[in-house]
């Protein structure tokens, strides 16, 4: 397979050519250097997506509630980008949501593009890429691109809320500590899931999350009850004339297909009322903000990389002697590589 | 409660003292400028302590197994301190740990000082001054700290690895994705704990452990099977000859204390190994690295944080409109604000 440079897979990409995007996704996930004028360009084309991020803990089901969503989606003819990182092992080689999709029937939808993208073991550099990733799927012309993170963790977490709306998953059965992590992250939702909703104990889920938001978020939360009444009409998230979006809560199951249906509308509503209420550009603030700081973080592991055996290694003997504390020797590396600078 | 400078904190906290413990403790946590001379000379009185982390996925039962493990090594008569990330939610007020504990057989132990830290939500600045809060009960005289993080996530799966010691604990009975998660730090344990091994699946865990160690080290790792007769003869690790360590896996349960005193004698023998082998000095230097690396970080966010209104304000907007990549601003941002300068 012949070489091809980075810029000439932009046109590539924004022509929505699959191998394009594979290819440029790769290279964002390796860090390549030279990819980075690429990847600058996706980011400047990119913007006309919704981005819908997707987390909760393990075990709540989020993998099959994608798979499951992106079908739902596909029923109104939209194409739909994933980028979903995968906590599995560097040896198992990984790739499990990305199976488990092509499994299902999804497999051959040309509309749908899959990225599993591999978290580097305990190694760092965690998740790099990942919205980068999301910038060439949003260029590429997916108009709904769904990033797929477990919500435990400061990155997984951050990752999930670069989007514009936000999902947290619950499900049913899981244990306290799991229950604990889930307390975590309910703060972010725009839209609350509850997965499993076949199994007999979810109704018990569903009255304990209603009971964790009432104490959390006061009266500001409505709360669609699970009633195959209300299923037909998610009155709730589509009422433009609300002051503020009340994330919804929404049962889902993989035997039919009404809570999908719904949790797509609630998805569509909840985008309808970022636009009403202006609060997208606020979200789209949050999100610049949040990617400055990860950009910014990133550098300084690159430098750090960079400069592993000179400058570094000088303030790791004295941190090693504790001589100084890891605070002051980093303010000292940084003064010294005038990061960002013209060096 | 009157004001106390940290700086007179630190003679408390040399001496021991409970309360001045406490107090620069949660100054660490709140991360508070005033407190930081004094955590920094805290890091430099730190050194002595052998610190032991020990991480697992949700549902592995971490925090009863270092409850139990504190017992253990009290019984050496070496004093113990415990830092617990703690994943709960704001919501609850946190501490599920530190109240665990509490209930069981440490409670009013002088011997044992147990510190939970709430992560901030998904807010950011997970686990900040939790590797000083080891420094600060390494130099208050605690001779072994225990570092209790959930294995997911970059920043959790970092503060364990900050230890000379690392557990990693797996437990039956838990789903596929939390297997998969599991996997991914696998690798960096020098310590494999099966817990809850009075359940009667607990055999097929330990085997499919065995199986993923075995497809992804090699011969070089040694499994302790759970023989009863083994349990008494630590043998695979207190051997001094061991060209290298070798990561035993052990078998715990909260019904008898055998795999227990297993862990305590596997925990001493790899401190022995890592100082008979000098390999305990490549363990510092990693441990160094990694807080350079985390307090650049550090400096990054509370730069940013400082600068919000000012110019990183300016470059957020460009950010909005896409006229520059997150991470060409951040390159611009860096240089800008001289980090770690005399600005």
């Amino acid at each position: 397979m012949a070489y091809v440079p980075s810029q000439e897979l932009v046109a590539g990409v924004l022509a929505g050519e699959v191998r394009a995007i594979a290819r440029l996704l790769t290279r964002a996930e390796m860090g390549a250097a030279e990819a980075r004028p690429a990847l600058d360009a996706m980011f400047r084309h990119a913007g006309r997506a919704h981005v819908v991020g997707i987390t909760g803990v393990p075990g709540s089901g989020k993998s099959t509630l994608v798979a499951l969503l992106a079908a739902a989606i596909r029923r109104s003819d939209r194409r739909v980008g994933i980028v979903a990182i995968d906590p599995s092992s560097p040896f198992s080689g990984g790739a499990i949501l990305g199976d488990r999709i092509r499994m299902g029937e999804l497999g051959g939808d040309p509309g749908v593009y899959v990225r599993s993208m591999a978290t580097r073991g305990a190694l760092g550099g965690l998740a790099r890429g990942t919205l980068e990733a999301v910038d060439v799927l949003d260029a590429a012309g997916y108009e709904v691109v769904i990033v797929e993170t477990v919500g435990v963790g400061q990155d997984e977490v951050d990752v999930a809320r670069a989007a514009h709306t936000i999902v947290v998953v619950s499900a049913p059965g899981l244990g306290d500590d799991i229950q604990a992590i889930k307390a975590g992250i309910l703060e972010i939702a725009d839209i609350h899931v509850v997965s499993k909703c076949d199994r007999p104990d979810a109704n018990r889920t569903i009255a304990d999350l209603k009971n964790m938001l009432a104490m959390g978020m006061g009266s500001d939360t409505t709360v669609v009850e699970r009633r195959p009444a209300a299923l037909a009409s998610p009155i709730v998230v589509s009422d433009p004339n609300l002051p503020a979006w009340r994330p919804p809560v929404i049962a889902t199951s993989m035997v039919g297909d009404q809570g999908v249906a719904l949790l797509v509308a609630a998805i569509d509503g909840h985008k309808s009322a970022l636009a009403q209420s202006g609060e997208i550009e606020t979200r789209r603030a949050l999100i610049a903000e949040r990617r400055l700081l990860k950009a910014g973080e990133e550098i300084l592991r690159d430098e750090f990389a960079r400069h592993r055996d000179g400058k570094v290694s000088a303030l790791l003997d004295q941190l090693k002697s504790r001589a100084v504390s890891p605070r002051t020797a980093a303010a000292r590396l940084l003064h010294e590589l005038h990061i960002g600078g013209d060096s």
